[in-house]
């Protein structure tokens, strides 16, 4: 368990921010910046003049990663602005940087617009050799994702979508390892129909998940619900549900082998876990505080229950996006994604679920196969 | 003199890039990471929610600037496009953490229209404490200059014309001191009508020098001359050059006491000197290569003589910026730029005419004077 630390405290840790521009060579002598600056700086960009490719030997651009924010989604705290989200971006350039020697640069959008937002982002993207896109609401950030991706030719990839989908898929192949239950026959509530969720029914269904039905704060989605959908929830509404079951949360949670809730705090009871089949996995994702403490579900019989801590994100992106950048990957493929997640699952020791993203080894060792899987397509 | 390097050794010395994103705090356990990151880092944000100036204590962002370029101008390598000119904004980025601890980080840009460029830099402004504008080609650099500036309230600075136009009047305010001249009299030949240039030309003007000429490949910039003009060269001919005198070079830098060179190599010969005034002042700036190498110039007579290795904006932009910064200006005002030219000035060790600009107490007293000028404002 975390030591608490008081508002004051964290407040202090935060002051002057958490990352920035560094050198990476030592400027000790005029002659050392007559190599690194003019007149020896025009030798280099001679080089990438005639070989645009050398810019990724001669400069940082290899390993440099935008993430880019307009703050509309940020946690749990909803649209707060680019500003007010910026800690968050910092936090995770922090990571990125720990867990893979990455440099990331966070990047602040003022706008709501997916058309500006994509322009702007293509027009600095010589930049950067990939982008991450952050805490941007859905649908906008569906939007924002695809319409980037197909004008660019270097990786986009929105954590709060993907890094979710694969770490949730990872826990989901050690917990079927686990209690010999087959991704074909199990049953999948998912609750929370925002980026997260989407991405995580596409992800299984194209994995090979058969029964899953996803809901929103109206209950389930099923096809020719007519209430509070939107293109993506009716896309979604063909892939699941094939029941077409209607109802709550705790009428859809009956019967089903998986919980998946990435929505908000308290959504779900003992007594809905009671409700689910034998030996229920519940995966309580929901920030900062889950749908249901692990402790909780396991006292009313889940076989398997975890919160955010444990399965977060934070295993995924460092190694993927490091693989994607060692790689040349022009995105991020479906193989690349699978691949994240079969091994994020096989180094989970004996009986946990997932490996200690604290353990710099397990992001390195997801770069080596992402790259693998890269270079395969 | 510097040593000279093989061109494989310098490309073996930018190997990998100069700068990167890195920590500022340490993460050790997994408590560190859950004050920098979630859940901890939900109070930072509520905390910037509810008052933006947080943003600049618990964020980076108020000693981090963006150094734009579109690679149109780079030193004087020509139009080479923002990749080729990376290397140079990392060597600036170097710089300035070196000299003034700022995090600066480059922002390519794909486009040549001022329009784009000021609505991409104007959308990610609030990732940023300032702006620099670098490398583009002139008039370009003065619509977005202006354009930008009048959008934000951050201060927005092109280096390439109010760096050199500060370092080039630091360098009068010493010289003429040492020679006991007086700037209202003395007569000046510009060569080179683009940033560099016309900013040099206004700023003396404003600073009280009345004898200016200005010349282009084309000669003489005056009032009414028909051929090779802009809005921006009609403005500056309506401001200097009162005979209206009219010729290449050659014939204009006779009988002057100053020539300032901001054009290409080898402009000026030793005859072209020994045509001045008595104790002539020659600052030959081209890049990489002078105009005239200061020996030949000292060799015809010259009473001071120096080139773009002594005469460089780098004694100006990071204390400049650092003193921006830290005074929370909304722009880099006239008054704050001549403090720094002022404040250098009287930093030149005794018989020369600038201080050394790898001497770091140097950019700290340039950031103060800036400060304090700024505060007075």
């Amino acid at each position: 368990m975390s030591k608490q630390c008081s508002q004051e405290e964290i407040l202090r840790r935060h002051q002057g921010g958490k990352v920035a521009i560094q050198p990476l060579v030592e400027i000790k002598t005029i002659d050392d910046l007559r190599v690194f600056y003019t007149p020896g700086v025009a030798q280099v960009c001679h080089c990438i003049e005639k070989n645009p490719q050398a810019a990724r030997e001669y400069t940082a651009i290899a390993k440099t990663v935008c993430i880019a924010t307009n703050g509309s989604a940020v946690l749990g705290l909803g649209n707060i602005g680019p500003l007010a989200g910026l800690p968050v971006m910092e936090g995770k350039s922090l990571i990125l940087h720990k867990m893979a020697g990455i440099s990331c640069v966070p990047i602040l959008l003022e706008s709501d617009n997916a058309v500006k937002i994509i322009d702007t982002l293509a027009e600095i993207s010589k930049s950067f050799g990939a982008i991450m896109i952050e805490d941007i609401k859905a649908p906008l950030c569906f939007e924002v994702e695809k319409g980037l991706q197909d004008r660019l030719s270097i990786p986009v990839f929105h954590d709060d979508q993907h890094g979710t989908a694969i770490v949730v898929l990872a826990a989901l192949i050690k917990s079927l390892k686990l209690l010999k239950k087959d991704k074909m026959q199990v049953r999948i509530a998912v609750n929370g129909a925002g980026a997260a969720g989407m991405a995580i029914c596409k992800t299984l269904l194209k994995y090979g998940f058969k029964h899953i039905v996803l809901c929103d704060t109206k209950g389930a989605i099923y096809s020719g619900r007519k209430e509070g959908m939107n293109p993506y929830k009716e896309e979604i509404a063909g892939l699941t549900n094939e029941d077409r079951q209607q109802g709550g949360l705790a009428d859809i949670i009956k019967g089903k082998d998986i919980f998946i809730g990435v929505s908000a705090a308290g959504q779900v009871t003992g007594e809905m876990v009671r409700s689910m089949n034998p030996d229920p996995i519940v995966l309580a994702l929901a920030n900062p505080t889950p749908e249901i403490y692990p402790e909780e579900a396991l006292a009313a019989g889940a076989a398997i229950a975890s919160d955010g801590r444990t399965v977060n994100n934070c295993l995924v992106f460092p190694g993927l996006m490091l693989g994607a950048l060692r790689s040349c990957a022009r995105e991020v493929t479906f193989a690349m994604k699978i691949k994240a997640a079969e091994t994020i699952a096989g180094l989970a020791p004996a009986k946990d679920i997932l490996p200690d993203f604290m353990d710099l080894s397990v992001h390195q060792k997801v770069a080596d196969a992402v790259t693998q899987a890269a270079k395969a397509a």
